[in-house]
C-alpha cells in the first residue's frame, strides 16, 4: 500500500527522536514508512531512496540527522518533494549548532524545511499539515489536535489556580 | 481568484528578501498573494490573516521576519495549513541569530518549516514543492527548475576548465 | 481583590522558576496573581489576558517562557503596561540563546524588559520596584531587601576570614 | 522641575543610540533628564548620581554602555529604582554580545531590565510605559502611540497592494 | 597527464578562495585539475567525480564550499582518497559558521581534513605536505617554502626595529 | 622498526580519545606510534619530536589537544609533515570551542588538518588514507572498511524494517 | 603583617575556584589575603577594598565572579594596581560565555588581566610572576614549578609509552 | 639600555593595534622595545626571545596576534615573566573569537593575562600598573592618567548638558 511520508534517519540510534514523528503522524491519521539511510556511509541507498519517492507515492520526506548532517539537504537535493528537515544533538555535537547549520544554511534553489533541534514531533505534524492542505480529513485532525492542545493548558492553568502554585509545586 | 500561496512580512522593508519568493513561485506555476502584516504592531490582522487563510484556498503561508520574529510561529499557531518562516537579517540584528532561533526553535506541537537565513527565494520553492506534492504540472515545473540549477553549473564548469582558472578570475 | 501583578508562563513546566517570581513579590509586600498561558496553544487567551490586564488593575506583567519564546513580545504587543520577560532554560533548548534572543530583541516600538535565563527572582524584584517607584512602603521594602543583602555577604566575609579558606572549603 | 527619568550613558559617543530614549519620551509625554556618567573613568560620580536618583525625583533611570557594559548593573546595585539597561554596539564589541551579557546576566537580587542591542528607543517606551501604569495621561500617550504604529503597518500594506510589489521595490 | 590534486568547488563564485589552493600548488611544484562540482545541483557529477578519482590517478581531493557545505563531506564518502574541505563565508552566510560546521563535525567512519575559513591557500600546502611526505622532491620545495616564511617574518622585523613603529606605521 | 603515523596528546587525561586514533590504524594495518607532548609544559620536547618525524621515516602526525590547543599548531609550524589536529573537549572548555578554533583557524602557511570535536577515530582513518593514496594494501583495506559501514547500516536498516519502530525502541 | 596579593570574590560559592589561587600562591611563596566582596551587593565594601588596596600594601588583586560579572572591572576603575579577573561559571550562567566577555571587553583606559574560565589556579600563578619580576626568589620558586610541569610530563610520556596505550586505558 | 616591557606581534599587519601598547607605555613613562615574532614562521627565533627576556631585563612582555594565536601562550610556556596577551581581529578571523579563545583558555600552569579584542591600549596600561606596583614614579604617572580619564568624562557631560543633546548630536 501507498504510504504518504517517508521517514529516514542517518543512524539507528536516532531512532528515540524520529519516532516521535512516526507517532505524530499515526495520531493524526496520516500512513508513513520508516528506515535507516546514511548520506556517509549508504550514499547509493540514499539515492535510490531519493530518487524513487515521488514514484512510490510518497508526498512528503522526513529526515533527521546529527553532526555535520548531510542527509536532509542531499535528499532535497535529489528530489522534488518537499524534504523535512530534524536537526539532532548527537554526543560530540556542539550544542546541536552543527546539525542546525548543516540542515537550515541551504544555497538557493535547494531548500530544507527545518524544524527545532530534536523536533521530530514536530517533524510529524508538519509532514500532517502540509497532507492536510489537500487533504481536509488530516486537516480535521489537524484542528482536533489544536484543540487538544489548547484544552491541556486550559485545564493546567485551571489546576494551577486552584491549587496555588505552593501547592501545585509540589507535585 | 483563488491563490495557492500567502505571502507575509513584518515590515514592509523585508520586501528585497520576500519578493524573492514570489518571483520563485512566479517562475513555478504557483499563485500567490502578498502583504505587510505584523505580530507585534497589527496582532488582530495576524489573527484575522491566519484564521482566514484556508477559507480563501490558500495551501501553505510564507511569513518573514527579522530580530524577535514571532510572525512565523504564531501565524502557525492560529491555522493548521503548513507555514513556512523566513528568518530576515535585519539592522540590529546580532549577526541574524535572533530571526533563526526565534523562528526555528518552536515548541512541541507547532511548528514552522523555516528556511536559511534571508532565505526568501527558497520558501517559494519549498512552498512549490509543496503544491507540486499534489500537482503534477507543478511537479513538472520543479524538475525542469532542477534541470536548470544542473545545466548552468555544468556550463559554468566547462567554460571555467575551458579558460583556465587564472583567466576566469579576471571574469 | 485587585492585584499588582501578572504573573504568566507559558507552560506548567516553568513553574519552578516562575514561582520564584512570586515569592519575591510576597516577601516585597506586592500582590499579584499567577497562571498558565500559551501564545501558541492558547492564543485568545493570551489576548484576552493581555487586553483585560490594565482594567483589572495589573500595573506590571511578568512572562515566563522557553525555547522560540513569543509569549512576552505578544503581550507586549497587545498592553501598554510594562511586560518583563523571563527567558527560560527549557529542555531542547540551545544553551538559552533561543529564550533569550526571542525575548530580548524586540522590534521597535515593543520593548519586553528582558531579565537574566531563569530569572524569575529578579523578574519578581523588578516589579517591585517599579511599584515601589510610586509607593513609598514598596520602596522601603526594596531598601530593607538591599539591607539584607549586603548583611548576608559581609556575614559570609567575617566568616570565611575568621575560619579561613581551607577550613570554610570543608563546609 | 523634578525630572521622571534619567538617561545616562557610559560615553558621548552612545548618544546617537541614547537620544533615541529622550525623543520617545518627549513623544510620549515624560519628562527627562540626560547625561554622560562612566562607571569604569567616574564610579564616584555614578555612585552620587545613582544614591540620589530618588531623592531627585526620578522614577525611573536607563543606562547604556557598550562592552563589558557595567553602568546599568551598577547603577542598580545603588538604587532601588528600575534601572534599563541599553546595550549599545560599540567599535571593538564582537558583535554585541559582551554588552548584552554584561547588562542581562546580573546575579539574584539586582535585575536590569535589558533592552535589544541598539534599542535606545525601546528604552524610552519601556520607561513610559512604568509611567504609564500609574498616570492615565502617559497611559493615554501610550494607546495613542500604539495605534499610530498598527495605522502605518495598515497603510503601508493597502500601498503595497495597490502597487504590486514589482513597483514597490523599485521605490 | 595524470594529476596529483583534484581541486572542486561548489560554485565558480568560490574561485577566489579556491583558486589559492592551485597557486600554492604550482608554488610547490604539485600537478593538480580545478572544476566545479556541486553537492546540491549536480549530485550525479559529484559522485562520478569522487569515484573516478583514485582510478584517475589522483592523491588527494580539495573540495571547497559555503553555507551548508554539503561538497566535501559527501566526496569523502564516496572515495578512500584524503579529502581536504575548505569552508568558504559565502554571502548570507552566518559569519562561516554554518560552513565550518558543515564541513568539520563528520560522523565517525568519514574524516574531512578541514581547514580554517577561506583557507584556500593552506589547503594547497596541506596537499602538498600528503604528497610530500612520500615524494622528496616535493618535501624540499615544502622546506624552502618554509625558510621563505621565515625569511619574510625576520625581514618585517629588522626593517621595524630600524625604522622604528611610528616611521613604520606611516607606510 | 620504522612506524608511519606519530600520535602525540597533550595530556594523558587525552587518551580515552586519541587511542582510538590508534585502534583505527591497527584496523587499516597502519603502524605507529603513540606518546605525551605537552606544547605549554615540555617546549623542547615537542620541538625535538616535530623536527625529527620525518628523519624517524614518519609520514603523518596525529596531534590532540584541548583548550588553547597549540600542538598541533605548533608541530605543523615545526615539521612539513602533513599534521591532522584533534580537538579535544577537556574540562573547562567553553563546549569545545576554545580547541576547535585554536586548531582550525591557522595562519596561511601552516596549516593542520583539523577534524571533528574528540574525532580520534577520524584522526586514525585520516593519516590511513593519506597513507593508503600511496599504498595499495591499506587503500584496500580503506575500501574494505567502508564496505562494512555500508553493511552495518544496511543491516540495522533490515532490522528496523522487520521489527518495526516501536519494538526497536524497546531495545 | 602586609600581605602581597588581594584575592577577593564575588560570593562564597565562588571559594572552590578562587582558592585555588591561594594554593598555588602558597606554592610559590607570595602571601595573600583572601575575602567575599559583593560589586552589586556591598558596593562600598568593594570601593573601600579597592581605594585603600596599595596603601595596605598590595602588589596585585585577583577578582573572580561569574554572570555579569562586575567585581574585576570595578574594582580595576578604582585602583591603578593589576587587577587579575577570573570568570566563573556558576550556575544559570549561559556557558561562562557571560563571566568572560564580562571581564574581558573592558573599555580603553581600564583593563583587567583575564585568565581562563574557572581559571583560579592560574590566576594565582600569574599573580606570582607578577611578583617575581622583581622578586628573585619568586622567580626562583616560578622556575622550579615550571620543572616541576615538565617532569610530570615526560614522567607519564614514559610511563605511557612502557605499559602501551591499551593498558593504560585500564588504570 | 635595559628596557622593562617587550611588546611583539606575530605580523607586521597587526601594528596599528599593538603601537598602541608602545603610546601607551610613552606616555605612563615605562621604557619598552618592539619587534615582530611569529609563533608559526619563526618558532626558533620565539623561543630565543622568550628565554632570553629576563635575563635581557624586561620585567612584562606583550604579546598579539589574530586567529589561531599561539604567540602569546607560547611565550609563557617559555619564561616565567608575567605575559599579557592581545586577541587581535585580523581577516578571516570569526569575529575575533579565534583569537580571543587561543589566547585566553590556556591549560592549568601556564596563565596569559588575556585584555579585550584589539585592546594595544589596555596592554600597555596593564604592563604599566604592574610595573607601578613597584615603582613609584609609574603609579603616581597612572593616577594621573585616571584622573585624566575622569576629567575628560565630566567634561564631556558638562558640555552635553549645557548644549542640551540636540545640538551636540549635530557636532
Amino acid at each position: 500500500m501507498t504510504k504518504q511520508v517517508g521517514i529516514i534517519m542517518g543512524s539507528k540510534s536516532d531512532l528515540p527522536i524520529m519516532s516521535e514523528a512516526a507517532k505524530a503522524l499515526e495520531e493524526l491519521g496520516v500512513t508513513y514508512e520508516l528506515t535507516v539511510v546514511s548520506a556517509h556511509r549508504t550514499p547509493q541507498r540514499m539515492i535510490d531512496y531519493a530518487e524513487s519517492a515521488r514514484k512510490r507515492g510518497l508526498k512528503v520526506i522526513i529526515a533527521g540527522a546529527g553532526g555535520a548532517a548531510h542527509l536532509p539537504g542531499m535528499v532535497a537535493s535529489l528530489t522534488s518533494l518537499p524534504v523535512i528537515g530534524v536537526p539532532i544533538l548527537s554526543s560530540n555535537s556542539i550544542d546541536g549548532w552543527d546539525s542546525i547549520l548543516s540542515i537550515l544554511q541551504m544555497p538557493a534553489g535547494i531548500p530544507v524545511a527545518t524544524v527545532a533541534l530534536n523536533g521530530g514531533k514536530n517533524a510529524g505534524i508538519l509532514a500532517a499539515s502540509m497532507i492536510g492542505a489537500f487533504d481536509p480529513k488530516v486537516a480535521e485532525n489537524m484542528d482536533n489536535f489544536k484543540k487538544d492542545l489548547k484544552q491541556k493548558v486550559e485545564d493546567s492553568a485551571r489546576e494551577l489556580e486552584l491549587k496555588g502554585w505552593k501547592e501545585s509545586l509540589e507535585d
